[in-house]
C-alpha cells in the first residue's frame, strides 16, 4: 500500500472520529468480519464468483489490517518478514515442495 | 508492503510449488482462518494481549492477502481506494462522527 | 442434544468457575474460531479431509453454541423455529429450487 | 435439538433440492459465514447488542451445524461427549478453576 492510500485510511477514521473504537479487539473481530464477507463470495462454489465483489471485501480486509497496523504501531514490512523467516524455516523447499501439508505433519 | 517483502513471498511459494493450492477460494478461507487465529489472541480479553502473537497472526492475513492479490492480478492501492470512495460516500463525515453505527442504521 | 450432555457441558463450566468468561461478546468470538478450526480441515482440499477432525471441531462449535443459548436464555428449538419461518418466506420452494443464489438475488 | 425442529431443517433443504450445494467444506464455509455475523453484532461493543439479531444469526449457526451432521452422518450427542471427554481430560478442575488460558499454557 502506497503512503498516499496509507494517509488517506488514516484521514478517513480521523474525520469521523472513530479511533475510539479501534481497540486491537475490536479490530480483530472487524477483519475476521470482513475476511468472511470475502468468504461469502466462495460459499456455495470455488469457481464461479463475482470478481468486483471479491475486490471490494478483500479492500475490507486491508483496511482493518492498515488500522490494527496504525493502532499498535507495527510496521507491515517488518512483521510480514518476521514471519517469513518462521514460514522459512517450518516449511523448508525439500520438505514442502508440492505439498500442502501443514508443518507439524510434514 | 514494499516490493522486496511481496517478491519474497512470491519466491516462498514459488520455490515449494504451492500456486497450485492457492485457488482463490482456498485463499480466502486461509485468510478467514488466519484471522481466527488473530482473533483468538483476543478470545477471552480485549485488553490483556500477547502483542508478538497479535504481529504473528496479523503477518499471516497480509501474506495470505497478499497472494489472493497475486492470484487475480489486483493492484491494493486500486482496490482499496475503490473502496474508499464507497466508504466516504456511505459515511458521511456530519452523519457518521463518532458513530459506531452501521451505514443503512446512520 | 439430550439433557444428559447438555448438564454435562454446564458442569464443565460450573467446575471450572468458567462463566465469569462467556460474555456473549467472547462466546461469540469462540464461535467463530472454532468454526475456523472446522474450516482448516478442508483449508487446502474440499474432498480430502479428516473426519476424526471434523467432529472435534464441529463439536467444539457446539459447546458454545450451547454455552451462548446458555449464557442469554435462549431455546434452542425457538431460536431454530423462528429463523426457519424467515428462511422459508425468504426462499419460496419454486424460486429457490435447485437455486443456490442468496435471496436478494433471486 | 427436538426431532420435529430437525426433520424441518431436512425438509426445508430437500424441498429445494439444496443438497448438491451441501458438501461439507461448503457447509463449513456456511457456518464460519454465519458465525461472524453472529460476532458482527458485537463488533463494536461486547454489551450493547441487539439481542433479536443474535438470535437469529446463532439460529443460522445452529442450522448449518446441523446440515453438516446430518450429511456426515453425524450423532450430535455422541461427538460432543467424546469432544467433552477430552476437554475434561485437557483442563483439569484444579489447573484451570478461575483460569482462562489455554490447555497449553497452564
Amino acid at each position: 500500500m502506497n503512503q498516499q492510500t496509507i494517509d488517506r485510511i488514516r484521514k478517513f477514521t480521523q474525520d469521523r472520529d472513530w479511533d475510539q473504537f479501534h481497540s486491537p479487539s475490536n479490530l480483530a473481530k472487524s477483519i475476521s468480519i470482513e475476511a468472511n464477507e470475502l468468504l461469502e463470495c466462495f460459499q456455495w462454489s470455488d469457481t464461479d464468483y463475482d470478481v468486483d465483489s471479491v475486490k471490494e471485501e478483500l479492500a475490507d480486509v486491508l483496511v482493518y489490517c492498515r488500522n490494527l497496523l496504525d493502532k499498535l504501531e507495527l510496521d507491515e514490512d517488518e512483521i510480514v518478514n518476521a514471519k517469513m523467516d518462521k514460514n522459512e524455516a517450518k516449511y523448508p523447499v525439500e520438505k514442502a515442495k508440492g505439498n500442502s501439508k501443514k508443518y507439524d505433519r510434514l
